[in-house]
């Protein structure tokens, strides 16, 4: 009997996979749930009793949270991206993220295949299959959904027809879930020119009173919010969606590549990492020098780039963080915020570390380092090749 | 007699300049204001009243907003260029296009000498300097506020000894004000930890309801608002200005590295300017490839940073605003926002030229174009050499 | 009947394409040989005459040297682009030039079908199939030999079945030629520790004493050889080819990334594009600035790449080709090199827009144009924001 | 008195310095040579005991070739770094080892002042005034040559009448040696049109005989040489050179750009840099994936500029060596070249780590991993975007 663990998330797709593989393929099906932050309890307790009930040989929750954080979150926060300038990555690094947990789960029981639930559409089938090509070398990989080329309808169908009963109305928008944000699709999504209401983002916009906030950070990690203290990075990411998110702050629709070349636009909403990253990237400009600024921002775009289309495992990106992580040793200090509602101000830094310090002469007044003189003959040399050129070529 | 153009704004210390030049040193000195859009009539002629009642042997207000638009601007919103992920380079821009006009008057009357009243703590000094040593070989760089090292009061006196009424009073904040947008400076900004007061703005917020705003662009160009077409794109900025100014739209700080390698702060508002490169590159999302966005932004950020410390006159960077201009000939179409107090949404496009054409498949939906076997093929194969490397060195 | 147009060379596999599409297919098949400069008058009447024989419809050689000059080579130039700082990627641009000329010949004739005979393990059908989706979106792509995975022996068998008589020993190397150099496979590039015998190179080294040689560029392209000026490029090239290949200059190996990612191992004799490249770089090394040095290299690093995969057509290309073609308007002058068997030097130049002229200045000497104060006050700023860094960092 | 550490060579300018320096200014005097493998010990035992007669009040001969291959060459043997594509940086790299010796000396002496021999035309002024403002914060730095702007004749002269005996006949070339290489200057470097004569270089051609040569790297580094195994990569450079140098190998003439604004040309002879460098990279193109090459030229180019302009202690450069030394754990093997006189060849390489090895599939042949339809279906998407593109566009 064929051993497989199917990637389910108690949706609609993978309640179709697992009925199918278990009843009419007779497999024996591991269903797997990999929690990345976007499930309460009740919810993993429903998922896991319908899944048993469907004929899971096995279920179990993976917490991936903290393994999403420490592969992914923490360097997209080193490097302040934003796809696009303006998408976190929400779903792309939770996807990444989830497929390298089915990987391990699937050698730890020592499967003969894996499941997801992709239609052959989107970006999702691509960062599944890449992960289980390279971690799974020899693993089957079963999409009944992508081969069947089954439709909405054609699985409500099946599994009425298998006597499940679960909730088959179609919600107006595709919502995901998960500690690095929200994604909305879906109806104006499918346009170029319409904007998302207000009601299609799943957190009500409920407080009204701009609040100021604090956030700590250590070596480029968040590790405080307020007055809190956080050991886990994770937790304090928590914290602060509560906090923010009732503002309706980090609301957005990313147009972008998709990794099959059609271009794709989605909602978000993701409080905690814009706000992160602002504040992360504010501390920066205190703290690096120019040309570190530069080649984070060279390297990050890059990387955002990369991991986007599932690339994570290349070896280039292991390089990459090893560079980020490098230039947070001093990204340690306290940033001040204030929240409004749809929007938040960066109000400035504190840090030990700050290249800004008076002691060596404050923009715009005298320093003592330096004299006028210097700064002419400064100006002399840093201008000397241009002006060269130009006297050669007589542009002048 | 010494013939010197003098880059005169009349401010205090080109007042003092233009005194000192004419009455001390005896010089010919031709006062030259260069309006990039920050004069109205009114100030243009006390201005020129001032300038010849200190002595100035002519006075010229030279119109160098076009200049300003053609050799700067227009390749800022190409870039869609916010140094440091921020600021709109207003200053930076302004003062080099502001040298070359300077320079090009000076050729034209043959003066022997150049003088600007920067002094030696800021990054005009190099950026007049820079322009004039390439543009003006053989000229005279005359620079009194930083040679004599003059404090506030003691150019003052000076002023007051040789009969000169003018408000001496020190502004609270120094403000800069261009078609590209208005620099605030001056007490918080001086710190690390605090934000600018609203006060501190000199637009007030006047607009309380949403107010919906389309922007046409044609070929990476803004050449309407609303309903208005422009034939020059500067008209069009002016008006955006006018409409969205009253929002307090565009305000923030900008923390960053000075030419001379220390970090400054700056506050700025720059409504316009903020619109425009949002909208623009929403639009570019649509209409560009997946790599030209990739290095239009590789590129613009060098381009930004190189021209924020005065090398405009480089020839890399015609290299570049020719790569730059070659990506903008689809870059045409309507951008939808709406316009709230403090903050604006980017509501949709449309663009004939729009990739994301449903004719291709919509993402998230089958497409005609091409099957899931085609998918799983290129996935096997885009992830075949991360595949063969973890293979080879077995860190699966 | 099905209107097909096959791009055929006369070897094996376009051989047994056109006779398989002929005969077993009855296809009206529409022979194609695209010239890149690999053929003399004699072989491509040889191919004609065996075209028809085999059943062709209509034959066709189209001398596409110029096309290929004007769309590849004069970028590769530009760009001193050497795959992998080694490679002046022959094989890869003329593939795609060969592909982009037989689009448009099915094109002007309305055939329904493109066919080229690529195997499914290399380079070359990714190359023609991405070229022939994008410009013939509706064209069906044939492909025998890949399709029916056929082996040489089977190829072979068919043919004498038909009749058809020609050389049918396996080559010990196979040898692909066209003006931009000459592949090598086979044998030793299968390994990765062997290198090709001198025998493998179609070219013996009969040349043995020093010549000194004279190129001229004008605006980036070579347009004289010693004393000899040309109108075309192309043919500046060829008789450059002529002198210097039988020194045996040029010739290596290329060890790379395949497009479908794997590593491949290739020799190639290349004199003539390995002399330009070195010649042009070095003449570019005198008249560009260091930032025009610097960033052509890096946009170059990319476009050889992207060219190498096939993606010519990407308007990212056309971008980079304006910026590189806008740096080249100084590269004027001579190039003088010395010619030995197996290798060459780069003696000198001479250009009216030399930046090394001594008017301003020798290195090592002292200059009119500034003074050690001026370099101590340039040393002073230039090093100001790692010196302010250590001290706030207390590294020192 | 003043205490002052000389950076002393025992060259004609240090020679002057250090008299001066005791005998006119009366200061105590500590010469210290740094050794970056150029002296031998009889050299420097010559040096020191001139160094005593002159007045200094001590002598040390710092051997920095450890320092120097840890801080400068491994990272530019990592990053393959060949300043334009030519020149190994030799001096570059040593005089900044050689300051930060200075800078450890004077600082362990508790020196008031730290001197150097420079004029004030070159780079070598800048890197030691760059590294001592940032090492030595309070420290003065002290340049007689440079500020009394010596004549040869007027040194000579001084010394003479100071009674110093020493040669001084002006040598045609200026010779630098380091273990990275030998710089040559003179006569027709000054010009842009003339190559060095033979002669000038130091070292004979004096092998005929082609050497087979076999390198072995350990994670990036040179450990063996031939038979031979070493534990300091710095001997392995030392035995390569007495193998290599006498063949003529690693000669030519470097074009760049000096730190302040002019061209500069300098000859070199540099066998061991060229042939490890070209060694090192043909492995790295065997076992790094297609991106980590892309990305090790880019970071490598901008590391090796920075490092030229004497920027060595910018933070950003530490951020860059650890992306460098993580792209280099894979790098093992043994590679083969053969060496002739003026020239070699690489042969081919040995590892481990290969990700050419025959068992994914050779170059050319068809493969077990994937199919002719898979790689058709990744044709389609891999070209997807371009398609859409001319569609929508109507380009084709």
């Amino acid at each position: 009997m064929k051993k497989v663990v199917l990637a389910y998330s108690g949706g609609l797709d993978t309640t179709y996979c697992l009925l199918y593989l278990s009843k009419i393929k007779h497999m024996e099906v591991h269903a797997v749930t990999v929690d990345t932050g976007g499930f309460s309890k009740e919810e993993i307790k429903d998922i896991e009793k319908r899944a048993m009930e469907l004929g899971a040989a096995s279920y179990e929750c993976v917490d991936a949270v903290d393994q999403y954080y420490e592969s992914c979150i923490r360097y997209l926060v080193f490097g302040n991206i934003l796809k696009n300038n303006t998408y976190p990555l929400s779903v792309s690094a939770e996807r990444i993220s989830q497929a390298m947990s089915i990987a391990a789960y699937a050698k730890k029981i020592s499967a003969d295949a894996v499941a997801h639930g992709s239609t052959g559409a989107g970006n999702d089938q691509v960062r599944f299959d890449m992960i289980f090509q390279i971690l799974l070398p020899g693993a089957e990989i079963i999409t009944p959904i992508r081969d069947l080329q089954l439709s909405r309808e054609a699985e409500i169908e099946f599994l009425k027809s298998h006597g499940v009963e679960m909730n088959f109305e179609k919600a107006k928008y595709s919502i995901n879930k998960g500690i690095w944000g929200t994604s909305v699709g879906g109806k104006e999504t499918l346009t170029s020119g319409q904007p998302l209401p207000d009601a299609a983002f799943p957190t009500p916009v409920s407080k009204e009173q701009p609040e100021d906030l604090t956030l700590h950070f250590e070596k480029g990690e968040l590790k405080g919010v307020n007055e809190e203290k956080f050991e886990k990075p994770a937790e304090a990411i928590r914290r602060l969606s509560a906090i923010a998110a009732p503002f309706g702050i980090g609301r957005d629709i990313h147009v972008g590549d998709t990794i099959i070349g059609i271009k794709g636009r989605v909602g978000f909403e993701a409080a905690a990492p814009v706000l992160i990253i602002k504040a992360h990237h504010t501390l920066e400009k205190h703290v690096l020098t120019k040309w570190q600024l530069y080649w984070k921002d060279q390297l990050a775009m890059w990387y955002g780039n990369w991991l986007h289309e599932g690339q994570l495992l290349d070896p280039t990106m292991r390089n990459i963080e090893k560079f980020l992580e490098d230039t947070q040793q001093n990204v340690t200090g306290k940033v001040f915020l204030t929240l409004h509602p749809h929007r938040f101000t960066v109000n400035g830094i504190e840090s030990a570390h700050d290249l800004m310090s008076a002691r060596f002469g404050s923009y715009g007044e005298m320093n003592k380092g330096w004299t006028a003189e210097d700064v002419k003959g400064f100006t002399k040399i840093f201008g000397n090749q241009t002006a060269i050129y130009y006297n050669v070529n007589e542009e002048n």
